[in-house]
């Protein structure tokens, strides 16, 4: 990410000196601690680049981006409370530092924030821009909710969980690419190829996050790997597995079932790979990466993509 | 009110042909619900009263009306978990009827959508009614946290009161009453005068609301009377008597907190007139509501205003 260095740091810049109000400060401690916490700063990122694309400045496009990343915090904070998560980014979430109703309260007016955000656009880019993130804010608490309803239902099929995904993680992305077009002012059909690169590569960049927890190594990817196979979580690997596999494959899943995790871990693995689990995901990785270059390539721009298409790589091409 | 009738039915069928998603089910069937249980329809009532003012139909103003009875129920529904309150207008609350993760989301969602019900107005109608519809959602979620402060806090002044109530209930009167002008494309004037009366309007009705729930008749309130008291709530007869009472007084107010409920209301109620509280708040709530009517008198519009005068003495003369 070093070649983002001076965009990234315009971000976090940008953020730090958001001008929250300073009280209540039960309301607003938690969203400056929150904020701080970091992050990767990924959306606001694909916003800034798409709107280069057209030669528009950092200046224009950071009001925009910061929405993006407001709201995506928004979604966190109340996404830890319903997981019932303790930490984010190696913190205490924020229901875990304060309690549940300071979570709630907190990411409420931390989303009316994201929207406020926007409000530095003339009055036509702003209706772009709000019906969209309207649209997309939507989209993902459907997700949110596809994924919570998942817990209970025993029968997830890939397309139900492809749409999942792409609700609660893919269209936020879409939507901070579209933003840079609708920043830039270009036309629709520029704005929906921008649209369509950012979700098919959120979708992608998905279904590796999925591969990755099962196949990649620890150092590599930054946290401990294994963990969605301990807990049965419906993950590409799993509803493929549950769709595709005989018989004699989904008793010998059952039987793992009842083992230590680490023998669990290294025999549902083995599964994957010989049933064609894995490599049929691979495929499918492949698949959305290539729909959403096929969006890229589309893209009509007076300056050059390159550093856009390196964050697209950089997002669906993490090593094992 | 029944000079409203008309109007009221007509909210009421938009509302319940709202065009919500069928699925999620867990995410959507709650926001139905909640919608259908009914309420006052205050808030759209003064946006279409107020757009009437200037000569516009209720095909214009439901839209923003609506808007704003949704944004109410999104924070009836977070408040509900927060406050741990099982029952809303006699029906379990969201929380109670499904669970906290339900309440939680489908809240955020239909706050979205109140945001999203805007974008029926032009680009330019649109930012002004956004802009606005931000600033009081944010002031709405402060003088919740307020009011959740002031549970733990031992001295809340006169003016900390005042501004809890001006935040969490009456700036979005205030916006209800502007949106009307702003739908109708006044100026400024028009719709300051307007947001003013709300406001006030706003401020004088919840101190009624105080002074009701101590000294209003169970039958003419609607409710039993006499909560507040038995639960020390810091209404504006509570901070007025906690700084403005003598020792004696104190001390008496304090031994009452020991006796059974009956007498500490019959107590309590008779400490708040002899030491003049009671009449001190009376004339607070007087003089809100004179503030709101020189708002209302200086509004300048083609059309008569007899019904939204009607609906503001409905609102802040409600009988003992």
């Amino acid at each position: 990410m070093k070649e983002y260095t001076q965009r990234l740091e315009a971000i976090e810049n940008y953020l730090l000196q958001w001008d929250f109000p300073l009280q209540p400060t039960t309301l607003y401690d938690p969203i400056r601690y929150f904020v701080r916490i970091g992050g990767k700063r990924i959306r606001p990122l694909f916003t800034i680049l798409s709107a280069e694309l057209f030669g528009v400045s950092m200046n224009q496009s950071l009001p925009g981006a910061a929405a993006l990343e407001l709201f995506h915090n928004f979604t966190l904070i109340h996404d830890d409370i319903m997981d019932n998560a303790p930490v984010r980014r190696g913190k205490p979430t924020v229901h875990e530092q304060w309690n549940t109703n300071v979570a709630i309260l907190s990411g409420d007016v931390l989303m009316i924030h994201a929207f406020q955000a926007l409000a530095h656009y003339d009055a036509a880019t702003f209706k772009k821009l709000s019906t969209l993130l309207n649209k997309t804010a939507i989209e993902v608490c459907m997700g949110q909710q596809m994924d919570m309803d998942f817990e209970t239902n025993a029968h997830v099929t890939e397309a139900e969980y492809i749409e999942m995904i792409r609700l609660k993680t893919s269209v936020l992305l879409g939507c901070s690419c579209a933003f840079g077009g609708f920043i830039a002012g270009v036309n629709g059909i520029e704005v929906d190829h921008l649209y369509g690169f950012g979700e098919n590569l959120g979708i992608a960049f998905q279904i590796q996050d999925d591969i990755l927890d099962a196949f990649g190594e620890a150092e590599k990817v930054g946290k401990q790997t294994g963990g969605d196979i301990i807990n049965d979580k419906k993950t590409i690997l799993y509803t493929t597995f549950q769709t595709t596999a005989s018989t004699e494959e989904k008793k010998r899943f059952s039987e793992l079932s009842l083992v230590k995790n680490e023998e669990k871990i290294k025999g549902i693995k083995a599964l994957y790979q010989q049933s064609g689990v894995l490599a049929y995901c691979q495929q499918k990785q492949a698949e959305y990466t290539a729909k959403a270059m096929r969006h890229f390539e589309e893209i009509q721009c007076p300056y050059e993509k390159s550093q856009l298409l390196s964050l697209a790589e950089f997002i669906t091409k993490r090593a094992y």
